[in-house]
């Protein structure tokens, strides 16, 4: 089958690309991606919300589309009206383009954003989204913008909300929550670490290699069990700082003492006061997390050490 | 205090500004308003979403907006792509325009149409937002979005989700709902009047001068007490439409056998399976229905030959 995936040039999307070139065809969707090009996968650039640019990436069409591109959080508070041009806008006409290229499936890249802060003691599927940050709401509107194509027939449309992703590369990303990816590159390099939330701190994380994993599935899933309103909160492994820390350090060689926390109260009330998360209904479609802390960790650290043999 | 009031022409906009204009002025912006200017009120005419449309209304700063500016419903099912401009992409437009002008107070018109169909038993405020048609699921965007300016303190942003309002003009108006309204002329005319639902439908309604008297509440009101997610569905009359045909021909001196039924499968699931309506959150801050069958109908037919009298 035919796959657009848009940020494709990005963290998750890369990998993405190369999971799903290995049986399917790719085109490939971001501003920069000519590298990308090779067996299977075709490199379209350009700003995916373009109409040429969406006509050259659909031009023959599609079966599905996997849509990752976006302005993240830090970024999109910065500049909200361009993230909303970005977030909601252009995704609006790329939506319009798959269900006009018979495009069916269309998996998007949501995220936890989309539950806002401060959470209730338990987040599960029921929990009401009450984004407080431009990018949880750009995110939550697509949503609901999705959904209303499932429910009218016009795209088999699913969102997965995305907990952190481990570890991103050290480059900035405009991510808030980038902190937490540059702990294992601090420990990979046996340098101290000063850690922006406290050692308390409690997080959803995802290693990047599970999250590419839960879009394969997604893509190619049977879409008769997936309910109102469309999308999932993806299960995650919840972990203290203290506890990610260790295992991070344990794994890498980093004397167990690298991290110190200078805790930044915006930090810790956006991502450091994850409560428990049950998700059953990701779960009975058959996403899943990374298992434990220590695959997690593990998972994060191999696609670190994947990376740099890449560049 | 100045309110900005777009869809100022409109059905109920026209209302709200003469309303409006009694203690307060108005900016009053629509395609076409000059008309409309008089003693308070201040005519801009142009599109609501254009940045020197904008930038006139908001010129010398306002203190609250009430947003009534729409493609419905049906025209929304027409032309998605224009309906999503004016009602996502031109609002979000708007509200930034407001933010930045120190409108505090933003009101939006909202619908019951974000509540989709078919509809569970009874509704109530936390029935879940499932919207089905293309303006349903625009109107449940920016909730999303207003809610998160909300939250953040960056407005004091209210949706309200209308139910059908009566009685409109003849004229076509890209409502699917407006054979309701056309039932008051009918009868008023002593005409045949051919229903498209069945005589068991049943409606949630609301009179014009009722629908004005909530948006000036929602203008004026305190805050404190508006919760997360800063919307309600506000309180309707539910009636059959063989009790409002009834009623109306009573009132209006018809023929009570002057409605023949010819159900439409589409209207009847859309507009006519409309379930008990429990609304306490919009309740307890005020805002109220017609009470009684017989006010909405005599509130409905008094409109209609008040607007006989203005043209």
């Amino acid at each position: 089958m035919r796959v657009v995936v848009t940020g494709a040039a990005g963290f998750v999307g890369r990998a993405l690309v190369a999971a799903l070139a290995r049986d399917h065809e790719v085109i490939a969707l971001d501003r920069n991606c000519k590298e990308l090009e090779g067996p299977g996968i075709q490199a379209v650039e350009g700003d995916f919300g373009h109409p040429k640019v969406l006509a050259r990436a659909f031009s023959r069409g599609c079966d599905a589309v996997a849509h990752l591109a976006t302005i993240p959080g830090g970024a999109a508070e910065q500049d909200p009206r361009e993230a909303f041009r970005v977030n909601v806008t252009a995704t609006a006409e790329l939506v319009e383009a798959a269900r006009s290229s018979g495009g069916i499936r269309f998996v998007f890249a949501s995220s936890i954003a989309v539950l806002g802060d401060p959470l209730p003691p338990l987040v599960e599927d029921a929990t009401p989204l009450r984004p407080r940050m431009v990018y949880g709401a750009h995110k939550a509107m697509v949503e609901q913008w999705l959904a209303t194509m499932s429910r009218r027939g016009a795209l088999e449309a699913l969102s997965l909300r995305l907990p952190g992703i481990v570890a991103r590369p050290l480059a900035p990303s405009g991510m808030k929550s980038a902190f937490i990816s540059n702990l294992f590159h601090a420990a990979r390099a046996k340098e101290p670490f000063v850690c922006p939330v406290s050692a308390g701190a409690t997080m959803w994380l995802m290693s990047r290699a599970r999250a590419v994993d839960n879009f394969v599935h997604g893509l190619m899933m049977p879409f008769g069990e997936v309910g109102d309103p469309y999308a999932v909160t993806l299960p995650a492994v919840r972990v203290s700082m203290a506890e990610l820390a260790g295992e991070v350090a344990r794994q890498a060689g980093a004397d167990p003492s690298f991290v110190r926390y200078e805790r930044d109260p915006m930090l810790e009330a956006g991502f450091g006061r994850q409560p428990p998360l049950v998700t059953p209904a990701a779960g009975q479609l058959g996403f899943a997390n990374d298992g434990s802390l220590e695959a997690l960790v593990g998972a994060a650290l191999a696609g670190i050490a994947q990376m740099e043999v890449v560049r």
